[in-house]
């Protein structure tokens, strides 16, 4: 990684506000969308973070993003809404719906926030992460355009479709769990396929619908739409589960698409002119079941329980979710959050195309 | 399968009805129990059918589980509540549970019911099964004696903590995902072991902690406590994914065990005589988002999409989880439930201890 370039988590966020802001987003939006982007990359989790600007300007550009929210509640019920993002900004619309969530959990003990006709809403982790301020158990998920195949079929048909639960300790670091329900992200089989060496077998098909082990006859195949995909967790066929993973996606589409009546599968970035993302937002009250302190004492004692037992050989530690973007979190804020440099070179040009000088 | 026995669903129902009344269980908490047993073999999960009768025989004599139903309601609001299962029999807690959490979902749109307390409650599937009979989405969730190993752990300490959910569809059968969160059950290295066949990689680790294809030598060291156990879905390590397993496995403690103040991970089954098995519940009404019609209708447009894709070399259909399962009651309602012929033997036993004769 000596390549890396290492920017300051201030200015990066000051620019990635005023791209947003100059595409007419207001600034606190601008805000809120940024904040969702550097968070990822804080977390390590860089294929969801400033990486994707461009994603985000080309759709405002184009307005298939919309700058200012338009999005409404359009049922709501004591512990439930559902919320039309109006095909605007998707962490705007997740912020906003997974507030309401938390609103009605601190009213009802429970709430549960379907939403449809959003956009890409970055890290599902974020919107679980609100929860903890709030002492509450976060549950977020969304669906995707279609990039998983499913078991014995040869075609991708789901997204990569993640779940993200986060629940609050004590001493501990809170429990964040932030997984796509297929093996590897498509990051990973770029990254292999730069690299010029073979995957392991279970990451993904080719257009056979058959475990493959070449990334670049993979990413052809996708990109063709010749068919190929990833694996759902478990990889391929039943042997190793990869049916379970597969119904953990679909699961993640029912209650995303089905349940809001967004657009699911296939049909998810069918219509480029008019995205219909849906997402799926629950906070739970854990003092409706027991006090806080005795939740939070627990949950540190099953996380010590885990950390202390004995390794693997080869091993020196087991980790609870969450934990090392804690740590990653920590130490890019001091050193800087490190970016690739052909990411370093997205962003910049598209500042000179906006007239906003980089000075991350 | 030549040496499988038949058996008669009505008449397997009445031997086990039988046995547990014998041993003080009220009727009708002997028909839940065994309508939760009986439905297992239906469903082609034998792991958890009348096989494990001799589990809740030996419960029942002991007292770990109790012959009648203790479970009080703790806690309660509108859309949650926390259960204390008594130390009775898991059916007759996790239905009256799930019972609790329907009433509730149809009340407030949402219902969330926490267990702690109980016992092992056969299948996750049956509690979620339930909700579809109200047209209501479940979930449902048990956390189970430590048998899966943390990534980068050579001990078990987690549960195969299954996680089942169900939704309606229209003219597809409902979804039903009904899925232990490790990569197999111990079932599947038993049935290697006794086949004296090497097991694929990513299903187990011995006392080393590393992926084993030697059944003998998992199940020795399980029980000798020597350390190994099953992995979590993904296998072995993060290469393919198997944090994500373990992951899911920690969620469902965390909901399971933490929330409702069951015992979690070593605990579940450490004080044998007192167990404290925690459960998970939610019912959620699709209505309180679109109307139950549309819901069901896109069910079946997301089955078929992914149904009628094209298919991997080799392979010629691809399933909607819970589609074999429906299939199989079907099949094994007319037919009969092939029945392992140690598992009628072990059955005929129970009932000449207990004067119950075997008519199946």
């Amino acid at each position: 990684m000596a390549d890396t370039f290492t920017v300051q988590e201030k200015p990066l966020r000051r620019f990635c506000e005023q791209v947003l802001t100059k595409l007419s987003v207001p600034a606190e939006d601008a805000r809120v969308t940024t904040d969702v982007l550097v968070l990822a990359d804080l977390r390590g989790i860089d294929s969801h973070g400033v990486a994707r600007l461009g994603r985000y300007v080309n759709g405002l550009k184009q307005g298939t993003m919309k700058a200012t929210d338009q999005s409404r509640i359009i049922r709501e019920a004591k512990a439930t809404a559902l919320v039309d993002g109006g095909q605007s900004l998707g962490q705007v619309v997740g912020k906003k719906a997974m507030d309401l969530a938390i609103r009605k959990a601190q009213d009802t003990s429970v709430g549960v926030v379907a939403v449809r006709n959003s956009n890409h809403y970055g890290i599902a982790g974020y919107y679980a992460l609100m929860a903890l301020e709030h002492h509450l158990i976060g549950l977020s998920m969304t669906n995707a355009g279609p990039l998983v195949v499913p078991t014995f079929g040869r075609t991708s048909i789901l997204g990569t479709n993640p779940i993200s639960l986060a629940a609050p300790a004590m001493k501990e670091k809170a429990f964040v769990l932030d997984m796509a329900t297929s093996t590897v992200p498509r990051g990973k089989v770029e990254v292999y396929n730069r690299l010029g060496q073979p995957m392991p077998h279970g990451w993904a098909v080719d257009e056979t619908g058959r475990s493959s082990t070449d990334p670049a006859r993979v990413l052809n195949a996708l990109a063709k739409r010749l068919g190929g995909g990833l694996l759902p967790l478990g990889g391929e066929g039943e042997e190793l589960g990869g049916h379970k993973g597969y119904g953990l996606a679909l699961m993640v589409d029912v209650l995303c698409g089905v349940l809001s009546g967004a657009a699911t599968g296939l049909q998810v970035y069918a219509e480029e002119k008019k995205p219909n993302v849906g997402h799926f937002f629950m906070a739970l009250d854990p003092t409706a079941f027991r006090p806080l302190d005795e939740f939070r004492r627990d949950m540190d004692r099953l996380a010590r329980e885990l950390k202390d037992s004995p390794k693997a050989q080869g091993q020196d530690r087991i980790y609870v979710h969450g934990e090392k973007s804690f740590a990653r979190t920590e130490k890019f804020r001091k050193e800087g959050i490190p970016l690739d440099p052909k990411v370093v070179d997205g962003l910049k040009k598209i500042g000179t195309d906006l007239g906003i000088a980089w000075s991350a």
